[in-house]
Parts: structure tokens; C-alpha cells; sequence
């Protein structure tokens, strides 16, 4: 057991993120449909195929006349609708009838827009011709060859739209991690059982799985007691033949007791351990160790510092797994209001809601009771830091803080 | 095709909004498992079972003495894992170890942490004594009967864990929209088709189905050509005998041209017709249109007006048929640079980046070209409003924009 006891020094939130993000490379990267391509991360550039536009296009409905067309009475002698391909030379008094998006027959040529004429009998008479030619040049958006999404980006609708309009409909994209979730814990019940006296439901269980859903990712996930024997067994043998996992996540366990034997389970199965507790709180009970390629958490199974840990560290493992590359943890935002606090000798990571008003980004920050207590997640998008022995935080301070939103 | 032509007053994008919502009724509740239930909204309030926690509870391993005992020393006379229930009287000079979690087996007690102990012989010896009880109390966190998650609320990975954690595994949610979408126009091929001089690929449909995917909203998608009979048939005609929709989005065709017909169709199919333009670029082609609860939106066909479109109107319309009631339309944040602008007459959309920095929410405006041009999509995740007329907004003044994340 004395596996279990703590050993490393104490580390601040930072200071874990980056020893996660330092024993994580990006898994390996695959080419999916647009359609399955929805906030995966991009792991080469894209270009330009062609210029874009790639022809003359028509921005307007209207009539294309000779720029240098020194009248206001044109004959129309065809007709352009969008798709159309009819290149043709204008003579002076001849107009092209195109549609919006219609390629533009030859160069030098302006669109008079339909609201500005009077049309008649084959006959086009300009009411008015202003400088505007109406039309998007070839190329003018970019150039062929031009790195148009970068590698690193994480693909949201507008990305994935601009791929559909290169032609490029199966990005190399970053494979979804495989995860294995074993809920530990001789108190849990299934949320959907009453709990006896005693006993209280699972929800890490609900919480892994929704964290992870935000990203498409579908844990395995197994509930246990808190023998060492069966949650050996729900770590090591799947209950379904997967491959080893990625990311193996154990709920509950992590801590100093008699039961708390994670970090001897890790230790068996012949992980590495690299951390065994952090300076933060809630979360102090952490482990963090690796074998192969597989990252291992030792989550503590207060809910509160369950979601903590989630969002900080785990979250940094996702997102480098993923490819993506940051450097920062915590952004600098602003507090709402006063927060009176006990001094405490931990990093504290405190439920916050993020508004953004007058410019501002505002954190008001939650109450919370304790690390057991998940009542303020029905509001909370953010985590606030509070340096340790901090007494009291004044409104308007600037403090750093992270959000628990997926796009941040 | 008088029917197609623009009549109604041109609407700023706050009006189009308005004039959406007030259109918009909140679609039937259903029960849904939790794992479900990600990202719906609550149509409900969640109360506390019982009060939480719903027992003392030790937040320490260690050793529960009388809170009144007298001296430093105890024999230990039982031990309580978590999950156990053993409530028993404490004699003085006795104690009972605990793990963290389980039930202290009275009141009036105090745990000792394990640290704080020499342990021998079935005896155990205080090392030190502070004030910390070191329990988690019944009802600290909240009361039964308390509204712990409000109706109304977007359910986040927190709020799902609570909601387990309360036993509320089968949560009263908006369900989906049946969403029908049709891309139409005689230029677009399919994004993995190379298009012929004249022709684009259709990006509109990609943008769509990711578009509501981020609320796991899968539409039934057609591609048709411009041809009016086509449309219609695509529109009225589903795929998959599906029911009417609650959401039907044509894309393109909401023009004044001889081939924007989507006015006419909507007419045609009985449709009130609410909208025919705005006065916001790009975007100003825009139909919106109900028929029973049937809502429709005839969007304009360039790719970026399409995005502006999307993330304002259409997402009004989501929100309020998910049952959210907001108020609002636009956030303040600080301009990040000066923006040199044309003076045009419309209410302008600009495509910019959000970055919260220094306790500020700056947006970064990005380089497009046209309507058309959908490059700046990569990195966007706003839209920055700019008032009609405006020529010049300097850096660091206050502007309005609208995030196109889902997690605003």
C-alpha cells in the first residue's frame, strides 16, 4: 500500500498541465468525410486548388456592357445564367443579360445592375451607370497555392465550408482517442438507483462521458467497487475487444486511504507515475502516469474536483493528443465582484460564470461548499484561479481563469 | 415572379431577429436518457431529492472522536468505508476510522485526519487537534426541494452530472427539429465533383449540416438545380418519409433575379412571407416565411452571406424553438484595430476573431472580399457589427458583435 502514498512534491495547476502536455504526442491522423471532420483537429495545410473565384463572376443581376462602352442603349445577344460557360467578345452597343454568379464572357466589362434600366423589346436603356463594375475578379479572394486552412486548426462549420469550397472532401484530420473510464467506489450506485444510507449516485460516470461527448469521443466506461482485484480487472480487460486504450481515466481512488489504491494498480500494471498530487484545489489527489502510449488519470472522486480536473488536465491531455499546440493555461479576465476567502494554502480553482459586457470579460464567481459539492455546475462555464494564501480578491481585479466550454 | 420581387422594408439585423422570435414557439418536451441529453435545453426545474450530501459525510481518511472529547488518545472500536452505514453512539476515548465519503456514525463529531496520527496497537494518538471537523454536513450543499437546475437551461457536461448526481436520469428536454434543407442553383456541383468553367462547388450544404450538428441536429439535405419545378419538388417532395419539417432552409434563390424563385415557391406553397430583404451585407436576400409551425428561411446562396445568415437568424429561430428565451442579440467587445470601412449604407456584418486578453474581449476584423468569399471562415468565430455609414472605427472602441460558437 505504501504505493499509494503521496511522494511528489506538490505542483500548481501550471505546473501539471505542462507535465501532461509534456508526456503527450498527437495520435495518429486518418482522412474522414466533411461530415465526420466537425471539430477535429487539421494536420496538414490546405490550399487553394485554383484561384478563388476562379472565373469572373457576376455579383449582381444585371447586364455586362463594354467598360469602355460610351453609351446608355444596348442590344442584348444572350443571355448568362449561373453554371453557364460563353465567353464572347462585346461589340459597342451590345449587353450580355447575366445572372448573380454568372461567369462573366471576356475581360474589361462592367454589369449594369437590373434596378438601374429599363428593358424593352430586346433593348436595354442604362437609368444610371456608376463606377462600380459588379463583378468578383478571379482571384480576387485568394490566389492558387495560397494556404487557405492551416494545419492545427480545429474544424468548426465555417472551416469545413471553406474545405467543401476547395474541393478538399477528406481532410487528414486527427483520429478520435480511444478511452477507457473505470468508475471506482463501494458508495456509488447507478444514478438511476436509490441510493441506501450511506450511498451516493455516480455522477463522474455522466460527467466523463458528457465532457467527452463535447469532442465526438465515446468512452468505454466500467463501474466498480473499490477492490483492488475488480478494478484491476475493469482496467485491464475490456468489455469489449478494443485496442489498447489512449487515455485510460480511474474515478475515485486517488487519495491516501486504505481504499485508495490507484496509484498501487498503476504502479502494478507497470505504469509510470509522474504525479501523485497537486497544489490545487479542489483536485488534490491526482495521479498522472503513462505506459507506452497510454496516458493514465487518477481522478479524485469528489465531483467538484472531478470537473476540475476534467477541464485542466485532462482537457490539456485531449487537446494535445489532438495536435493542437497552446502554450497558455489560463486567461486574463476580469471580476465581477468581491471575494472574500480563507487564505487557503492551495491554488485554488473556483466555479465561475463567464459574461462578457461592455468590452469586459466578466467572472462572477459561484458558490461552492466544498469538493463534493457539483451544485454550481448547473451555471458554471469557467474555473477561476485564486493564488494560494490569497485572503480577498477586490472587484475589478484582473485574475486568470479558464473556461469549461469546448470553444474556447 | 412579381411575387419574388422585394417589398417589405428593409430590416436591420436586430430587427430580422425580432421579427424571427416572435415568430418562433418552442417545439414539444420529451423525456430523454442523460447520455441524450447534451446540449438540449431543460424544459423543467430540477429539485433536490433529498437534502445534499444526504448524510454527514467524512471529507478526510481518518479517525471520528466526540467533538467534546477531552484527550489525545483512542481506541479505535470500528472502521466505516465508504458506502458503509453504522451509526453508532461514540463512548469518550473511543474512535472509529473512516474513509473519505462515509457516513460519520453520529453527530457532534470531528475527524481527525490520518496525517495527524500515530497509529498503534489498535490505539490512536492525536499528533494535533485544529478546529476543522473535517465533515462534509447534511444539507451544506443545498436543501431538498431546492431548485438546483432551472428550466430553460442549455444542458452542459456540469449540469448532466448533477443531474445524475440528483437521480433525474430521464430530464424533460426540447426535442430536435426536423430540419429540411435544399441547396439550389444551376453553378453548383457537389464539393467532390471538379466544376466545369462556370460552375462552384456547393459549400452551403456542408455548412449547414455542420452548422447543426453542433446541436446534434442532422438535416435531410437535396441539391437541386434552379429550375422552379425541381425546387418545389425538392421542398415539398421529402427523401425519407419524414414529416413536416420544423425548419425549411433553401439556400440560394432569394435574389430578385429571372432565377430566384424561392419567393415565388414560398408563395406558391402557401407560405406567409414575413421578409424579403435586410438592410445588413452581406445578406441583404433573405426570406423568412412560416406556414403552420413550419419556419422557413430562403438564404442567400454566396457562402458568406450564408454564414451571417446562419449564425444570426437561423440560430434565433434554434434558440427559440429549443425553448431559450434570450433577450439579446449582440455582446460588447473592444475593437482590436482600427477599421477602415467604405461608408456603406448597410448595417455591416464583419467577419473577426475573438480573443480575450488583459480582462478584454478584443475582435480582430478579418480580410474579405465579397459575399462571396468565404476564406476569412478558417479562423472566424465572430461577427462584428458596423453601423450604416460608419467610415472609420478606431482601435479599442466599443463595438457590438455576435459570437458564431455555439457556447455563447
Amino acid at each position: 500500500m505504501t504505493a499509494c502514498r503521496a511522494s511528489a512534491p506538490a505542483a500548481s495547476a501550471e505546473d501539471v498541465v505542462a507535465l501532461v502536455r509534456e508526456h503527450c504526442r498527437p495520435l495518429a491522423a486518418e482522412r474522414v468525410a466533411l461530415t465526420d471532420a466537425l471539430r477535429r483537429v487539421l494536420r496538414e495545410p490546405v490550399r487553394a486548388p485554383e484561384d478563388q473565384p476562379a472565373f469572373d463572376r457576376s455579383s449582381v443581376d444585371g447586364y455586362a456592357v463594354r467598360l469602355d462602352e460610351p453609351g446608355s442603349q444596348f442590344r442584348i445577344v444572350d443571355e448568362i445564367r449561373a453554371g453557364n460557360w460563353k465567353p464572347r467578345v462585346l461589340a459597342p452597343g451590345e449587353c450580355v443579360r447575366i445572372a448573380t454568379g454568372g461567369a462573366l464572357p471576356g475581360e474589361r466589362l462592367q454589369v449594369v445592375m437590373k434596378e438601374d434600366v429599363e428593358v424593352g423589346d430586346g433593348i436595354v436603356r442604362a437609368l444610371r451607370r456608376d463606377a462600380a463594375v459588379n463583378i468578383r475578379f478571379r482571384g480576387e479572394d485568394t490566389r492558387a497555392g495560397a494556404v487557405l486552412v492551416d494545419k492545427g486548426t480545429r474544424l468548426n462549420p465555417g472551416a469545413l465550408s471553406l474545405l467543401a469550397s476547395l474541393g478538399h472532401t477528406r481532410p487528414l484530420v486527427t483520429r478520435l482517442p480511444r478511452v477507457r473510464h473505470v468508475a471506482t467506489g463501494n458508495e456509488i450506485v447507478p444514478p438511476e438507483q436509490t441510493p441506501q444510507r450511506g450511498q451516493i449516485r455516480d455522477s463522474n460516470s455522466t460527467l466523463v462521458r458528457a465532457f467527452l461527448g463535447q469532442w465526438g469521443i465515446e468512452p468505454e466506461q466500467v463501474r466498480t467497487g473499490d477492490d483492488q482485484v475488480d478494478i484491476e480487472s475493469a482496467v485491464t480487460r475490456p468489455t469489449t475487444p478494443l485496442a489498447v486504450p489512449d487515455l485510460l481515466l480511474v474515478s475515485g481512488g486517488a487519495s491516501v486511504g486504505e481504499q485508495d489504491c490507484t496509484g498501487a494498480l498503476f504502479d502494478g500494471l507497470g505504469y509510470r507515475i509522474h504525479l501523485r498530487r497537486t497544489n490545487t484545489r479542489p483536485g488534490k489527489p491526482l495521479i498522472f502516469a503513462t505506459h507506452g502510449h497510454t496516458l493514465a488519470f487518477g481522478l479524485p472522486g469528489n465531483p467538484l474536483a472531478h470537473f476540475v480536473c476534467l477541464n485542466l488536465f485532462v482537457r490539456a491531455a485531449l487537446d494535445r493528443l489532438a495536435g493542437l499546440d497552446q502554450e497558455t493555461v489560463f486567461t486574463a479576465g476580469v471580476l465581477a465582484g468581491e471575494l472574500n476567502l480563507d487564505g487557503n494554502s492551495r491554488e485554488t480553482l473556483w466555479p465561475a460564470r463567464v459574461r462578457v459586457a461592455g468590452g469586459r470579460c466578466e467572472l462572477a464567481p459561484l458558490r461552492w461548499s466544498s469538493s463534493g459539492d457539483l451544485t454550481c455546475l448547473a451555471t458554471a462555464d469557467a474555473l477561476l484561479r485564486v493564488p494560494p494564501g490569497c485572503r480577498m480578491l477586490p472587484a475589478g481585479s484582473v485574475v486568470s481563469f479558464v473556461s469549461t466550454t469546448v470553444s474556447r
